[in-house]
């Protein structure tokens, strides 16, 4: 079957153009290849077939947006309007990215390695591929992934078949998809992406901070049942467990602190297994609620590197790196008999 | 590995409950069984792998949310502010539920079926598990399917793990996911779902006519680049093909009509191929275009039972069955060198 019947008529996201950044790119696996480049001794050219016949590493990687939370930002930045559903973690498998910039040679003069997509838009004003780059110091470090596998089965074209990077630790704007061309530059990348998009800033004349690695978070499952309008939690008197995942690309996460009065007072949540070191970490807390009321749930977490998640939410213009504590409205009712 | 497990770290969608009406439930497929009861000769309790080991039909069939394309309606309803991306067509295998009924023995009293999920909430201050029930002679229908497996794999949870139902032709809100029990009525069921969600009225004290099946669609993937802000797309002057999918719950998908100019003149698009009677169908126009400017382009189907889809957005208070015409803002440049 085609590909583009495959997109099409076999994806359960269905007409999903419109939910990216740019298009989904329809890439024909026999033709396509990966082409390495730049400051290198020796130019490279890969098929899939190649990159597949290379050694090969599994790993589970939580990825976040870089905009997961924006939507809970007021004002409100002009974007992709995320509550918390922007993050996952998959089991990514391809080829180490180290092995092939060895075999290529990086020259002495590198600082960067640029990798540039095939999805093409036009933003700021500037038409372009998406394009982002790493230094080159980060993009040598071993978890480096050119993944063309997800959970065991080729990548969906949502997630950028036949090949991404996965860069663990670092919001997900820096794991480019549907990539075609890496290349090593002897100074500083200055595409849309990389000087203008995904900066922290308070005003839009500012060059602002690079977005980067993932601030440290944590989210629930809360207990109880939704209310569909409200969102809010239903449940009655008694013993309750409080089920999460916390993750940070700073460090390992080390403590995860629970609170059912809004932030007043927290307590520890037992710390469950990890999947993987880059991988988001399961923890566990049980509620004993007696009282009839509205509660408000709260979680946060605090890794290796010492940083906690905000109380407040930490605003800029594009609605990056939102690491909020998250908070859920709970109401109790009065016990098996009524509400 | 252990369902918890596999809903978390390893599904792409993440923590998706907030996503949909209640929580996704957790089910144990070792433990799970479908009752079948109500006016029937004999009640039936199956496992999983007792459905697996009925006769099976896999088919490809086209599920649209009631709800998609709320978010253009103004004022905009209350509740999930779908733009058009609430639709997708998979390949569903299961056990036809005719076989079933038929086993079971319905009562010649019989009026309704209804289909209870394990999903749990609070909706208009009742609180539920989801249940919907159908017409018998819909349920009777040859194509209903009790579907365990989607594309090929089992369910995802997201998509109704272990056990939903696929009612061919009806918006999605009739194909009741994380399905456990099946009941024979004798009279109509009154329940939220039915008697209050998913009507179509303009005040709150109406009664409204229900929502059933899916009206006329369709939908493009439009020529060109995006501009990432506006969605507007980008395009030079020359011939640009524009792709898409239509389909209608009522008839077969008989013409699809597309306009550059905002509605005021039309073309036929070239209908393609349709997987199955119950799948949307391709079509494909080749739009040439010489002049540089602002362009509006349209698409248009008509089924077989003479139904087109509307110029303006037909609101109703739950904002469902919204099937306007769509609506692609393009900039059409001046030419390679120079927009």
């Amino acid at each position: 079957m085609p590909l583009e019947a495959l997109r099409w008529d076999l994806t359960p996201a269905g007409l999903h153009y419109l939910l990216i950044h740019y298009d989904i790119p329809a890439v024909d696996p026999a033709t396509w290849r990966l082409a390495v480049g730049g400051s290198v001794g020796r130019e490279l050219s890969l098929s899939l077939a190649d990159l597949r016949a290379r050694p090969s590493v599994t790993a589970a990687v939580t990825l976040e947006c870089a905009g997961n939370g924006r939507a809970q930002l007021s004002p409100r930045p002009l974007s992709q309007p995320w509550l918390l559903e922007a993050v996952g973690t998959a089991e990514w498998t391809g080829t180490p990215l180290s092995g092939l910039l060895e075999e290529a040679g990086v020259e002495g003069s590198a600082v960067e390695v640029l990798f540039e997509a095939l999805d093409r838009g036009v933003e700021g004003g500037e038409e372009q591929t998406y394009a982002r780059s790493l230094p080159l110091a980060e993009a040598l470090r071993d978890e480096m992934l050119l993944a063309y596998a997800m959970n065991g089965a080729p990548l969906p074209p949502q997630h950028g078949f036949p090949l991404r990077l996965v860069v663990p630790g670092w919001y997900g704007m820096a794991s480019v998809k549907w990539l075609h061309r890496i290349t090593v530059l002897d100074s500083p990348f200055e595409g849309y992406q990389q000087a203008r998009g995904y900066r922290l800033r308070q005003t839009p004349s500012e060059e602002g901070e690079p977005v980067s690695r993932m601030l440290p978070r944590s989210l629930m499952v809360p207990p109880g049942i939704p209310d569909f309008a409200t969102r809010e939690r239903r449940l009655e008197p008694g013993v309750h467990p409080v089920r999460g995942r916390a993750w940070s690309g700073f460090g390992a996460v080390e403590r995860v602190a629970v609170s059912a009065d809004g932030g007043e007072s927290w307590s520890d949540a037992r710390l469950g297994r990890q999947v993987g070191r880059w991988a988001w970490r399961s923890w566990e807390w049980d509620w004993r609620v007696e009282e009839p009321g509205l509660y408000e749930l709260c979680c946060r977490a605090t890794d290796s590197a010492g940083s906690s998640q905000p109380l407040e939410p930490p605003w800029n213009l594009g609605g990056y790196a939102n690491n909020e504590v998250q908070r859920v409205p709970v109401v109790v009712s009065g016990g098996p008999q009524g509400s």
